[in-house]
């Protein structure tokens, strides 16, 4: 298979595309195709700070990789989870981020959630009761959290990360199947900010599949850590995807379609704003000042206020 | 394992509804909760005049034996569709439902295409451009034509259809892939009338399971059609349905709760009326005084009038 725009051996195919390109044009594709979702989405501009929130896997990296290439004023945010404690996931994927800074000359901003909080994400999940001994609601609340705060405290104009296709799209069949209306109001390529304590958020890779975005990757040199959270095994997110893959192989594009068509209707207006997770109508947390949707403390505030009692 | 309610050996164990029950206990059990889907959705009343669109097929036939038993005013409905002359899967069909009529002692009508039209189905799909080749979209925009016509002309109140949980949600699915939203804001089992030429509609086995109409069809010893119909091979339904099997096998109830989070979400008007296939809109067809969405005639006499243009 021959290169579309010159010719040459061609490095990937994308079928739904019907594209094939060499590895240069491959990667000026993923540039072009980058700068083309930011400003479809109005996700952010040259003159905005962006924080990029990475975790040393393939997509956050590549991510600050594109967004560096494209001239924008990024910085880097890792949080250390302290997933098995030693030379362990959490150890190997921060050092995958520092070498990458040191390489780009980027800055690494890091908060290590156990001088934070006095807990680990595995600490801290055994002692709430939230996810039912499952880290993977404590982390995701905590890391939320976290990101949010650190580039409100900081000042940045935007909070970025890697979500890739794959990941949209199994996260749109779950809240689908579930029918949970909020989510399903809420999710979206970039998510404005509506209230003080809220950085806006933008995904600029909602459009590229996970191998796109691993070949790019793979093609630019980057280091990453290939090993997916040891927790995640079983999770419900993974069960998606392989169900989706094998849709996606019976009928190649299924996954773009279903998501551009789910946009699409969300963008003409299909779903009412009803519902209780209106992100237009968040209330102040009174201990962390960050914005919830509940009247009183905040979902991550609450589970550390539990958390600390329960210590007691 | 036990019948829950009398002790004896089940013969069909529900998991998703935690429910073992014997013969008799299934087949009260599938009457009672026949009739409390039928209230819960207020589909019919006892002084209505019922007609069940009957296909020779499980469903169909074993819920016009609920709605009989339950003493409903219910008579048959088949529509012969010429699909594979001579001793075929249409001639087949029609025999299992005059045979089930006779020994029911019930009134079955019967409507044949050829007669109507002057065409069998696959003839109509060979001239038509709907489908591409496959008979199945002028299948059932024939198979509705003419089942809302039947029943409006004869003065019906209702007309039911035997469409199970697994029909119900593949449909949804395929809906929700493409998130189509007119067919979204439509579905439900129960469709009133909303113009003068357009019939109400219910189907009060939506919410079972397939396995659990064709356990009660065996149960009750009623004799059905097995085959698929020859032309739903490799049909999108089918591929759907398999996908959406093997969720079920690895969570069961999902189908069920997919099914009922969606009408949940639906009532507390999670979708907005906005769209082209607004039914609450409609129009009258100039050549059949039918209902349709568009201005004109109805997308039936349009397939039809190119069919026999055509022909001249």
């Amino acid at each position: 298979m021959k290169c579309r725009r010159c010719g040459h051996k061609a490095s990937i195919n994308m079928r739904q595309h019907k594209l094939a390109l060499c590895k240069d044009h491959y990667l000026e594709w993923i540039l072009s195709q980058t700068e083309r979702i930011i400003g479809k989405y109005k996700m952010f501009t040259h003159q905005d700070q962006i924080v990029v929130a990475v975790s040393g896997g393939k997509d956050s990296l590549a991510l600050w990789d594109v967004l560096s290439r494209l001239d924008y004023n990024v910085e880097g945010l890792y949080i250390g989870l302290g997933i098995n404690g030693g030379i362990s996931y959490s150890t190997k994927s921060r050092s995958y981020c520092e070498e990458f800074a040191n390489l780009q000359k980027s800055k690494l901003n890091i908060v290590e959630i156990n001088k934070e909080l006095d807990n680990t994400i595995p600490e801290l999940s055994k002692q709430s009761s939230r996810g039912r001994g499952k880290p993977c609601s404590v982390c995701g609340l905590t890391k939320r959290h976290i990101m949010n705060r650190f580039a409100i405290d900081k000042g940045y104009d935007v909070l970025v990360t890697g979500h890739n296709l794959d990941d949209e799209v199994a996260t749109l069949f779950n809240n689908t199947l579930n029918w949970s209306t909020g989510y399903l109001q809420r999710q979206s390529p970039v998510l404005e900010s509506t209230h003080p304590g809220l950085i806006r958020k933008a995904k600029p890779f909602c459009r590229f599949y996970e191998r796109e975005t691993a070949a790019y990757a793979l093609l630019r040199g980057i280091q990453y850590i290939y090993d997916e959270c040891p927790y995640a095994v079983g999770a419900k997110s993974i069960y998606n995807k392989a169900l989706l893959n094998r849709l996606e192989v019976d009928r190649p594009g299924a996954k773009l379609s279903f998501y551009l068509a789910f946009l699409k209707a969300k963008e003409e207006g299909f779903f009412t704003q009803k519902g209780e997770s209106n992100i237009n109508l968040l209330n102040t947390c009174p201990s962390c000042g960050g914005p919830t949707t509940v009247i009183g403390e905040c979902a991550f505030c609450r589970m550390v206020t539990k958390v600390n009692q329960g210590n007691k």
